[in-house]
């Protein structure tokens, strides 16, 4: 199943095309592990992966794609690369690990660095976040654990809280989700973290219903609850920070009766209470199951073994 | 070959049974190792190294035991946890990590991780050391290369110096070893580095035979002297450290006409001057290759291969 | 095709008869690659990968060598060597990681460490650059590279500018290419910068002639250019370096009609205008996929397999 494009960078290139196809790729992935085998579908692939930022959460899980499909795997991760420290720019870099990998992942501090690498990449590049622009494969595996749990990714209401205004996860799940049919979002959050108005108007622009609350409860009576924690570094005021975190909690009690799925991009912080891990509701960890899968099924696809 | 737990985070756990057991399996695995190939029997596993605390020791040892099974392996090492420092627990990081790994090894600074991290782990985990408290494949390791080099862990003489008070490799080592018949321990140290009026009760209400002595020359005649550096991280105060540093330290003169085995848990500062590396007596460096055959058994053992 | 040596540590190591059959080995490591293929000439070892300086370049190049044999990979990396922050001397190390390692590479600050390591590894050793000391592998790419696009060695007329006065990689590699006949150098650079005289001798004793000179102009007219950055860490005082950094720049309109290939070590910083790139003179980027069949033939070499 041949993609649209050889570098995957930004959540818009997520047609619903494409994420059909890659789902579908992701639902074999896990047949093969689910009978406790790792594919051999890579064996004879190297894949490069570059964490310039420090993110063990997507770093642990693109390796446990690479490991899963039986590729080669090199790993550059820490603060500091060192070349670059000494002057190099992002293109060359990747002109030069192009030369001895199959395939590319970054994650970078600076937004746009993606761009740059894909621009100069002779070998398929995947976009592991770059700064607070793109993060496509958090979409993609936020949308496969919703397919999987719904059944489909039309006609659904979908609530997000507690801060649509910095959240970059939310955003682009939000603008993914506006493709389908009869999409009703409903954005919870105190008056100063509101979804910026430019967001709404895009989301409005492809027929999808928006309300706005500062009522965590609003949030109960949806299809998918979907929390994310205040991210600090998105804050200029360390207080400011302070202010909002445990502003919204969500808790087990909240959910009684309720049969609305929980999500969040973890880390969780004080976002959910960890009397909610055990419920039925909750997906959170699955997602992360979920996020190596649709990674697999990424890098098998655009090497042309899918 | 089961063992009786599911989770490896304490020595407490090493009883002779699982022990023998263990012996058994990596006995094997030298077998495989030293015909010169990688053993297949993890090929299908994925096991992730979390090294949150630097040894590159024990994280290299581990990356051995791993590549020895042909495991699929997935690393996370530096000091800091990327999701930790956004405020995560540790116990939401395993859970996740659980998610995409058929065994976990986490090596954290903080005293009690490896419990709160078993508590959740849905897959095999091994405590790679926290803090200072529990550190149980280096007791193992200990006991196998003993048992080596002597035949047998029952009747044993073992001297241990320089610092029987802040050492959790002495502690462990110890208490691991009075479990076997006619144990004698001889604690050589300082005054003020005293093995614990503690350990010492404990000890002997295992039956095993404990003397004190300030004198590193009575080490001399025992079965095996285990020597260890001290660690500055257990001191307070810096003088103090340099005070003890260079106050026992074993030459290969001293053991002329000897036959005491030589052991250390490693890395080894002054306390064995480097002529001594060449005597029959040292097996320090041995230790290292047995851990890798100890670590590569319980790994095989968790999962149900061995 | 045995080495005649166990360990790598120097430039000076590398004889005609050395390079010649390492080359060949190197020209069937490309034709695996090519093939779209992993060998498996090494699927039983385990390498060690041991950089104790940040190097993400050649860091990255030997990880890719170890996965295009399929060999299991030991990775060690970061500025600090925890065991040799608690006081291990190198010796410690490499004797310790030559018992459960196959091959052991190391990268290192200080120089000297590499001659230290191969002393006591009782498995096959590569310096991959101790300090400012030696960095053998890269002059056989350098090598290997021209080879390939020369055809041979001999009757070669090579510049080299910016900076001969501190570059380890030129020093290396002009050596390196003293050994063939009817060779001619030309080292362009500031006169601050100029080459040691010590160096100059060596090379005039080897029977090449060498000429200076200040004007970049001169080192079109050669076979090839090896331009270099200069080195910030290896000027003591900031002013200076930059007052050098702009000082000559390669640019796509000085190369037109020009044959003289272009190399570099890279990382490059403004020595070469990225106009350069993309001519056919350009072989800075290719020197980075041979640096990897260079290292895999090295590798499989040293340990009997090729």
């Amino acid at each position: 199943m041949p993609l649209p494009f050889e570098h995957l960078t930004s959540a818009q290139q997520l047609s619903k095309e494409v994420v059909a196809d890659v789902f579908a790729v992701a639902d074999e992935m896990e047949k093969i592990w689910s009978s406790g085998k790792r594919s051999k579908l890579l064996e004879d692939k190297i894949i490069a992966l570059l964490f310039y930022e420090p993110s063990s959460r997507t770093m642990l899980s693109f390796q446990a794609a690479v490991q899963g499909l039986s590729a080669g795997m090199e790993l550059a991760h820490g603060r500091q690369n060192s070349s670059m420290e000494k002057g190099e720019s992002i293109e060359d870099t990747i002109r030069m690990v192009a030369r001895y990998s199959d395939l590319i992942v970054m994650r970078h501090p600076e937004a746009g660095s993606a761009d740059k690498a894909a621009s100069v990449s002779h070998v398929p590049f995947i976009n592991a976040g770059d700064g607070g622009n793109q993060h496509p494969t958090q979409s993609l595996l936020d949308l496969y654990t919703i397919k999987k749990e719904k059944g489909s990714l039309d006609g659904l209401h979908v609530a997000f809280a507690c801060d649509p205004l910095h959240s970059r996860t939310i955003r682009s799940l939000a603008l993914a989700l506006s493709q389908y049919n009869d999409i009703r979002f409903t954005f919870i959050s105190p008056d100063s973290l509101r979804a910026s108005s430019d967001m709404i108007t895009e989301l409005k622009n492809n027929s999808v219903s928006v309300e706005e609350s500062t009522d965590l409860s609003v949030g109960l009576d949806t299809d998918i609850l979907y929390m994310n924690r205040l991210q600090e570094e998105r804050f200029e005021d360390h207080k400011e920070f302070e202010k909002y975190r445990d502003q919204y909690v969500l808790t087990a009690d909240m959910l009684k009766g309720k049969d609305t799925l929980v999500m969040d991009p973890l880390p969780r912080v004080d976002e959910i209470a960890t009397d909610v891990d055990d419920l039925p509701n909750a997906v959170y960890f699955d997602q992360a199951r979920n996020g190596v899968l649709v990674r697999m099924a990424l890098m098998a696809m655009l090497l042309g073994k899918a």
